[in-house]
């Protein structure tokens, strides 16, 4: 490890972070909200500690390598989650767990929340709260589109730029940092375009802004306890569905087709495809089970809630238009399925991922064929695209340590008292990163023990970091030389 | 298909099987319980079907195609479980739903039950329900030594006699014909000496017989409503463990260690040695678990509750000398997922099999090994054994196929009306052949509605077959020449 060169770099970081406290500084100071301070006093403490982080290492500017590269994205989580809490502490008197949890829920575009009574907070919080998702959402792009495909995790290899085969060109920018920048634009661009959408649609332009944020970020922190419930509008749910999907959808495709400037782009990627026959699917099944149930005498606000509540759940941003944890039979059981299989690769949305889902599927099927064809050689193709088994070996393993971790927190969430269900709720919330849960933790985490929120954190960082980049931490072989 | 050849072959086991009414039909005329003619009747019905099957394709002795042998597999439990069911209608008037729910129980050794009241039942009855078990496990036994490997069902080439590695020897016997036999004769020593050690530890003859049945082919079924509760004695409780522990290791050891006189045969395959880690493990920490909450304030009895209910379920007996569904906390869970573990591949046990769990954790470790050391080639091994990835990948299709088969049964069963707990409890007791689940169907499935019941029988079959077995019947290229 080049220990020196990382804290520079996480020096570099918090100092870079502690401007992102401004925002919510101004809109205190013009809000006479009376939390200024408490965004002063974060911004000078996360400023020198960055400082004096990188003061002392300024000239250990080595090259990291690749085992440093795991260490960083790790830290990055975890080191922002705890420094965006301070706002949270000092202005809100949580304790550390509470404040914590809501900001890892935050950094990590999960949306669980500690907090009971969200419209009554300063503005200026619930801004930074906002803020937090939508910069956890900046960091993942480029985890998932620039770094996950380089450390080669769980099958990401295949969304590596120049092998995607999503586009003609040659890969879409050459180096990580422009890269970065080219989808960052993207990102900002999306978002605007989002808040202008809910603002048009009704809602305030705070709310709007803070919406966008949230929504695009595939986040789900809400201004609102009821969520976006709270407008009971047809039309700002719409335009959330349309813009939690974008969300959703690997961001080289969206660079293709914006560069291309052709939509077709959307339907070419195989895995597009598929995740949007994933949403629709469910979102027709499980309106007509609240239909046919009788949750909605009315077959359109079925459809009106089912769909909400599907794609919402499927890109993993949990918001909410109704506790879909009260809904009756299979239901919450077809959502919680929905949220394992989760966004696109590539995307700020959390779950297995559904190229991978679809190559654990491939190779079911292919083993049946194998059966009744027990000599032929079958291979697995996404789109025309051959996959190696040694993709589908690094499928596997991720498959295999993502339902073992899933397993073991349920056993400790249990062990800490929550029932079955709960447990089931808080697992798959945090780990596929959606927000809302089932049972005691349908709504918030407000009245779980602080044993059950520190295993939420740790379901919510393994979920982000894809697993392994957080295991492979706890492997010894990772710190011999 | 070779069909006419197919039928001739049920129509000679069912005259073959009319004949297991015999032991009954005597047991009723000596109890003098009233029940003779149930036994006839459905002995005559039975070999009378089974004449007219075979009588007009007596000339059809065509040689069976592979493509044959999974009809045949998959008939046979569901044709047996039929004519099985024909004394539950007679004697007790089940109606249809029940009794084949309870015959295909036996068959599959499950040991899930629709009877409530067995205490009260005809004695030959009771020893119907209990031989339908061990016939069952004796059909296991040459399908999991010797039919699977043939047809090569998820990784289970593995156990090809002739490739098992386990002895110096030439395969244990030439022929599936020998094989069965001598594995046969192994079950019948265990039988009669579970028996016996059963009758010397204070059971009736009656029951001794009838247990020593159910342990040995880890099915489960007993002829008191409380199982072993009901005797109330360590000693018979630990006869009980010896003989399940024997029931859920592969028979080809069981040979080995018998044909070399040497019991270092188990120590010396990685199965068994993983198997009793496991069941070590498992034990240990269920044990803690109990006496750490106050379930136990006795030490003593939260290890010989912990123990013997580790034992029962890891190896799918479902024997139980408590309701551990009542049990606090996080040990339900444990339970299950040792459930899903099952025992090794080769006995009567279900679950996913020791073997494939060892295989699915190596693949996870060796991808995070993979990472840290992107260019190593990494190779799985049991044992001394290096594992092809062919096997690894069937493996993969096989775990694929069961998870997606209990997850689509959990649907399923709570659109039925389950709640999670009970649905999730009835899947994992089904499809990994336990008995005893949770919530509703914690000790019996008699309340729940008969859309659930055939669901269970579905999943018995499914666990029963290993998955593929039963599913690549629903493969349109299966069908088509
Ligand atoms: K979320
Ligand atoms: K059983």
């Amino acid at each position: 490890m080049h220990w020196r060169a990382l804290i520079r770099l996480f020096g570099l970081l918090l100092m870079l972070y502690s401007l992102s406290f401004v925002p919510s500084l101004i809109l205190a100071l013009v809000d006479q909200d009376g939390e200024w301070w408490v965004f002063l006093a974060s911004l000078v403490l996360t400023a020198s500690v960055g400082l004096l982080l990188w003061w002392p290492n300024d000239h250990c500017d080595n090259e990291l390598s690749v085992r440093d590269g795991f260490l960083v994205v790790a830290l990055f989580w975890a080191l922002l989650g705890l420094f965006g809490a301070l706002p949270f502490i000092f202005g809100l008197h949580l304790n550390l767990t509470d404040a914590v949890f809501e900001s890892i829920s935050g950094f990590t575009t999960t949306g669980a929340t500690v907090i009971d009574g969200l419209d009554q907070l300063p503005p200026s919080i619930l801004y930074h709260r906002q803020q937090i998702q939508w910069l956890g959402g900046m960091g993942v792009i480029v985890l998932a589109v620039a770094i996950l495909p380089l450390l080669g995790v769980g099958g990401m290899q295949l969304y590596r730029a120049e092998a995607s085969g999503l586009t003609k060109h040659e890969k879409p920018t050459p180096r990580i940092g422009e890269t970065a920048r080219a989808f960052w634009s993207l990102y900002l661009g999306l978002t605007v375009t989002c808040a202008l959408a809910f603002w048009l649609a009704g809602m305030t332009p705070f709310d709007a802004v803070g919406h966008a944020f949230t929504t695009v970020a595939t986040g789900g922190f809400s201004t609102h306890d009821a969520s976006l419930g709270y407008y009971d509008s047809p039309l700002i749910e719409a335009i959330a569905i349309v813009f939690m999907l974008a969300g959703g959808i690997n961001f080289t495709v969206h660079f293709v087709a914006w560069h291309d400037q052709d939509v077709r782009a959307y339907l070419r990627d195989p895995e597009t495809r598929a995740f949007g026959l994933i949403a629709l699917g469910g979102a027709l099944f499980v309106s007509a089970s609240l239909y046919w149930i009788g949750v909605y005498a009315d077959g359109w606000q079925a459809l009106r809630h089912g769909t909400f509540q599907v794609v919402s759940i499927l890109t993993s941003t949990g918001f909410s238009t109704a506790t879909f944890s009260d809904w009756p039979l299979h239901i919450p059981l077809v959502l919680v399925i929905l949220s394992f299989i989760g966004g696109c690769g590539g995307s700020t949305a959390g779950g297995i991922k559904v190229l991978r889902v679809i190559l654990l599927a491939k190779l079911g099927v292919r083993q049946l064929f194998q059966f009744i064809h027990p000599h032929a050689v079958l291979e697995v193709k996404i789109g025309r695209r051959l996959i190696q088994e040694e993709v589908l070996l690094s499928v596997w393993g991720f498959y295999v340590l993502y339902i073992a971790t899933c397993l073991l927190l349920t056993v400790a969430m249990m062990a800490a008292g929550l029932d079955l269900e709960s447990a089931v709720g808080a697992v798959f919330t945090t780990v596929n990163l959606c927000g809302p849960g089932l049972g005691e933790v349908a709504v918030t985490f407000a009245t779980v023990d602080p044993v059950v929120k520190w295993l939420g954190i740790f379901g919510m960082l393994a979920g982000r970091l894809e697993i392994f980049t957080l295991l492979i931490l706890f492997i010894p072989a990772f710190w011999r030389h």
